[in-house]
């Protein structure tokens, strides 16, 4: 063993599994380690502390031992300041930048450790020594291709100190109870009643919620508790792509979902086209904000965001119709649209869209409370595997989820607001039905 | 070409996809036909004839495409009667038996043709040409290891008669609307109010309503609702497992299902004895009933069984602990027991079971209202497949599902009968403690 | 009764099932049909004819009527041109315009029929009277988003004929056989045989074979085995995605994908930066090609690309990391490439992604060759429902599948360039080592 | 606090997790820890030591809690002697009887530790102080149903010593890389590789690999090479039900599984009564191996159990045609053999049947070896979760797995053996077809 350092790791180190962790990946990467001291925390509420010597072969491997390591929250005793490297050109890093990870870091300048801000995975860290001239260096997070030319991007594994989260002490919270494992053999209406109360908590503390939102909300008749939801105040920002726009439109334009209506499910044949005239009909108001004003959309969840300026994004996908204005088609700049949502979130409901869900998970801090609600396992286990520490997953029905969740939220649905199966009455009058008649893009001949 | 023989067809052939069936089945068997007479019906009230030679290489192959086609109902033009022999030992079926379908059946003896009673998949044909001396010939099905010897069994095609149910026309019942295709995006609660009316309608007609039902009903939550559903009078038979009332009573017994508090989810650890230990008080006390009469068990789906004499199977299987006294473990028995209730179904709910639903619906005829629910759509789409013409598929989360449909039915729980999670309130006073603690069975020391 | 249209029906209606959804459509859709004259195809090679009066309430729903019949190849007898409206103004199309489907479609011009060009699912119709002034009409679709002020776009259901794919005949060829349904419980290597057959089949008939593939196909160890199709010229084009690209050439690089060592499986911890490392190198080389060029790929289905001049799409979406800068990001524009790649190709093979896969699938018209492989039965069903007539769905492992299809059309993989595990074996020695090691972006210090 | 107790824990107690599971026991459970001593293993290769106090508000609770602890091996360090108590009648157990878990577990009695012979979850530990007059005391497990009155059953936690596997130091092995979590995007044919070195170490070390095979196996085309298996002498035990031998000697019969032909998937409609007949002849001949000496069968996985004296044990389930006369058809005998088949195997391969496999599960210890492969991820997730420690679980198609892994152990097929696509050749001759044209069971007419 030609390489050693020492490494010092702190704080509830047993029970959140962070020796455990420690201790497999030296033994993984085929290095060793000598406990120099040990303090185990004696009563619950005391913390725990090792101190211990990692030796390699090579200071190759030693390195990989300590950047894995230090990701787990085992920091070196002799810490240096971070190396930094100016970036040779636009969204070009230095070789051997640092990676970051989700979990709250902070790094090493001239002695003192500075908090990175907006911590996120996969990305750079760039230092700013001196920002504004005002002598108070900042550390923040960038992605590959916001890197700009001369950009001091920190390098290699010195320097910087991650705090992955611990286990929560007390498991009685609302995001305490669910460790590991997703199933569909729990109990749903408990498990609901959690997510509700998760969510009371977060607005009772001033608290922002954002939610992810894909088509099968909609298709599965979930779409307008959402819109009671916004209408009430629950939700702070949606997430969500062109195809969940336009479904949801698509409803309030026609009664319909991917053409099946709603309510009576009869004459599946007849609307296989509304997504489309929805479409066209948007494009035509000049985009969603526009349809609303000009009475086109009168109910639903797009409808609700923008009578209750809740701010939605809408990202652009390939395999979008359309799409609707408002859609935005540029990855990077959808991407970077999702990112000011998830920075401001503290917490998120992914309900039945992986692809919109995993962008939005991309974005967040480890610390962020998330529930994801999918009917597919494979899904919910994903999602759940990005490594947030406050994250429910629960396999369960969509169509029936969100309907229980705004029940138990804003109790049932008043007469007249929506009928027994979830939905709206249509209010009926002829006014009404000549109004959607007359927008009828198909209609005439 | 050399072997022909002539068959007709009649009914809504074309719209019941017959048609297409009987020609796709000639070809795919490398047989060819000729249609001699096709009389359309030209309104859609108006039954369709049609009939036609067909003709094959060989006599084989041609007695190929004739079995297929009179599965599908197209039938020989000059009908003999049905061969049968006895057989030969008990158990043994004579070379070249009829195999039943699980459509309606006729067979001819004497001249004369005779319904099928019992029928169902998979089956011999037993004929008795004069039970009980009364001169009226009886034909019914007979599993293969009910066969005695001497039992005069329907051999070969001809003399058989089978009719597939055909398409509704009129798609506006409640099982009119699902025309193939499994699928979790449909709108759930239309859906479950669907099914709520055809459960009310079946008992409005004197049917009688079959629920198999298995364990991840309990663990999801919804047990005390179908507890609801049985109390009120909905539901006239139980099949399930020795699983499934297992976590019933230790639900009832301990608050918890597979070791987890169904109400606050915590401390999933202290519990997952607690089956074994239910398993263990039930055989003490002899059995269920026993058990309800000793005041063990006092809520839950099997406790409402026994409160109001609904029967129930509970069939063995080789993953079963204890198992429970009541339990059937021999599989032919217990097959036995479920098909005579299968026998008497009028509409069947198969919640979250393969192995229980597979069982059932082996056991019932195509035109039984079949409703299967299960997350996981493989599961789903197993049971559609069994070729009941009646059937649901819902691809949803059981948890939510029973609370949604109870609640349809009878209206939210009554205060004080369930709490607000779907869980009946723990009524609370001391005696109540005390009797649950006192009958802990791993308590004391 | 007060509004009545003739329509008419030929070919091969019955056992293609047209009859029958014909009569389906008109009974569901709440009209009335009466059959003028029938002539049924007396053998299985001669065709049929039907012409029937349809009549419903309103001629609001006798156009909902006609329009789904000839959505099914039900046309009028009575044809009539086309309409046509210009299109008031950039991306928006006229009110009532017409909506394709992915079948062949003719529109009535000056008295003629004339092919709808690049036929694609739920585009408008352009027609263009006059083109370069040759005085011979074109039409051809148009995504609504293209749509230029002044196109002459085709609305109403008048003057247009669709052409519904027939069922085989003759079930023996590799793509006759599934008919309905996706089940993992089917022979797999006589599929995997049979998919083999048609791809051959197709090359030899000049065809072009377009793989579309997601990451899992590299994470499932697959990934080489597609390569070799690709060097022995079995697949002309390639559509992906930046995820797919980049966890290629992170396998190419580090042997990893997602950090997993894909031989051994090993430290699974070491590597999970790799992909950004991957990233940060192919954009620093200023591309994949460039990175080919340098030597920095040496391997895999991206550098076989390259290497053999097959065109590939990368297509971004808002989860990717980068993106790497071959990458499409906007939507829309990705959309476009894909669809040219669509248009041209006669079989495509679908590898374990939903979001790219839909995105091809939306833009084939309905007589390709569609072979989709995953393992999620879900997914595999959502593609097939997109109506594709020649399409053959698998719920198979991708990581089997391909090497398992590559030694059916390429016999096994000669020594030295797999090795047994699908892999290329690392040759070793220790130039190979430098070269990897020296470009190894994390590496040093 | 009113109760305390001493418990203390001895070996990899920090990278095995058990510290970490002690500690969150005690704190989920609302109890407090003191650690008296702490000794941490300085090295890999040491073992650390922790004796600590743990304190309760109720006796009760302190009883949980250390029932739970020493579950998760720790032990009270004043240990007395296990309490036993004769059972009250047969099938009744004591109140407060201990119920196993899977680990190595140890009893106390008369001051000594004795070893819990044939130890298995979920069952009852019989105390023999004198088995034979040898005064050699023994303990082992039974099931409930199988206790007799007047055994002596262990009750209450004392006494009782469970030795939970730790994590492999050395990951390396075949059954060290897999630690948590089931994905299909692992490297296919890198994990068959695997599987296949455990198994051939296995037989290496003289031990005993048993199969679990479900229907799938053969629907999906891999029975023959697990017969290729069983012939060259790597299975020494297989259980399965009725279902896996009735298509798995249909296929024998007639070609085909469940109706389909396997080699060229044609005429579906042919065969959906050949399992009937298939079981009407087997019953006919008297049972498996009565055909196999008919020469009735001649392929397969039954025919290699016959001819290489493999022991074979197939349950019976309420699902079963039939069924076969082999078939043990009362749960708790057919339990009863699987257990005996279960305490035999050194390594256990469980071939896509849940129902089987978590029967064979239920009876394994939990150092066995253990291979899960199935297609769906709840099936694999589900039996890893059932505790074992040394379980891979795979999700992949069955019908490649079974062909891969032969090939890898046994290299590919002899020509003549099977065909390319894993079938054996029809090696054709006249005889041989009129044997299978004879014994035709439905043919004739």
């Amino acid at each position: 063993m030609t390489a050693t350092r020492t490494v010092e790791l702190e704080g509830h180190i047993i029970d959140s599994g962070m020796m455990q962790r420690a201790f497999g990946i030296v033994m993984d990467l085929d290095g060793s380690f000598e406990v120099e001291e040990f303090d185990v925390g004696k009563h619950k509420d005391k913390t725990s502390y090792c101190r211990m010597s990692i030796s390699a072969d090579t200071q190759e491997t030693l390195q990989e031992i300590l950047h894995e390591l230090h990701q787990n929250g085992a920091n070196l005793t002799d810490p240096v300041d971070a190396h930094v490297e100016p970036a040779p050109a636009d969204r070009v890093v230095p070789h051997g930048f640092y990676s970051t990870t989700n979990h709250p870091t902070e790094v090493r300048y001239d002695g003192e450790w500075i908090g990175v801000e907006n911590i996120e995975m996969d990305c750079a860290i760039v230092l700013e020594p001196d920002p504004d001239g005002r002598e108070e260096p900042r550390a923040y997070t960038k992605v590959l291709n916001g890197i700009e030319e001369g950009d001091l991007v920190v390098t290699d594994e010195a320097g910087i100190r991650v705090q992955p989260p611990e286990r929560p002490r007390d498991s009685s919270g609302p995001f305490g109870f669910m460790q590991g494992g997703v199933s569909s053999e729990r109990p749903s209406e408990s498990l609901i009643e959690q997510v509700a109360e998760a969510i009371e908590e977060t607005k009772a503390e001033g608290g922002k919620v954002l939610v992810v939102a894909g088509p099968a909300l909609v298709h599965s008749g979930g779409a307008l508790d959402l819109a009671r939801l916004i209408r009430e105040g629950y939700v702070d920002m949606l997430s969500a792509g062109n195809g969940f726009a336009t479904h949801d439109i698509e409803h309030g334009l026609y009664g319909t979902s991917l053409g099946m209506d709603m309510e009576t499910m009869e004459h599946p044949r007849k609307g296989h086209k509304h997504h489309i005239y929805t479409i066209s009909e948007v494009i035509r108001a000049g985009g969603i904000a526009e349809a609303v004003d000009e009475g086109l959309v009168e109910e639903g969840v797009m409808y609700e965001c923008v009578e209750n300026d809740v701010p939605y994004v809408l990202a652009g996908s390939i395999r979008d119709d359309g799409p609707l204005p408002d859609t935005i088609t540029d990855a990077v700049e959808a991407q970077n649209a999702i990112r000011e949502q998830a920075h401001e979130a503290d917490m998120v409901l992914m309900l039945s869209t992986l692809l919109h869900s995993v962008a939005v998970g991309n974005c967040l801090p480890s610390d962020v409370r998330v529930v994801c609600v999918d009917i597919n396992p494979a899904t919910v286990t994903q999602l759940l595997d990005r490594g947030s520490s406050q994250a429910i997953g629960m396999v369960t029905d969509i169509g029936t989820f969100v309907p229980t969740l705004a029940d138990k939220i804003l109790g049932p649905a008043a007469e007249g607001e929506t009928d027994g199966d979830g939905y709206y009455e249509t209010d009926g009058g002829a006014d009404d039905d000549s109004d959607h008649g007359g927008g009828h893009p198909c209609g005439g001949n």
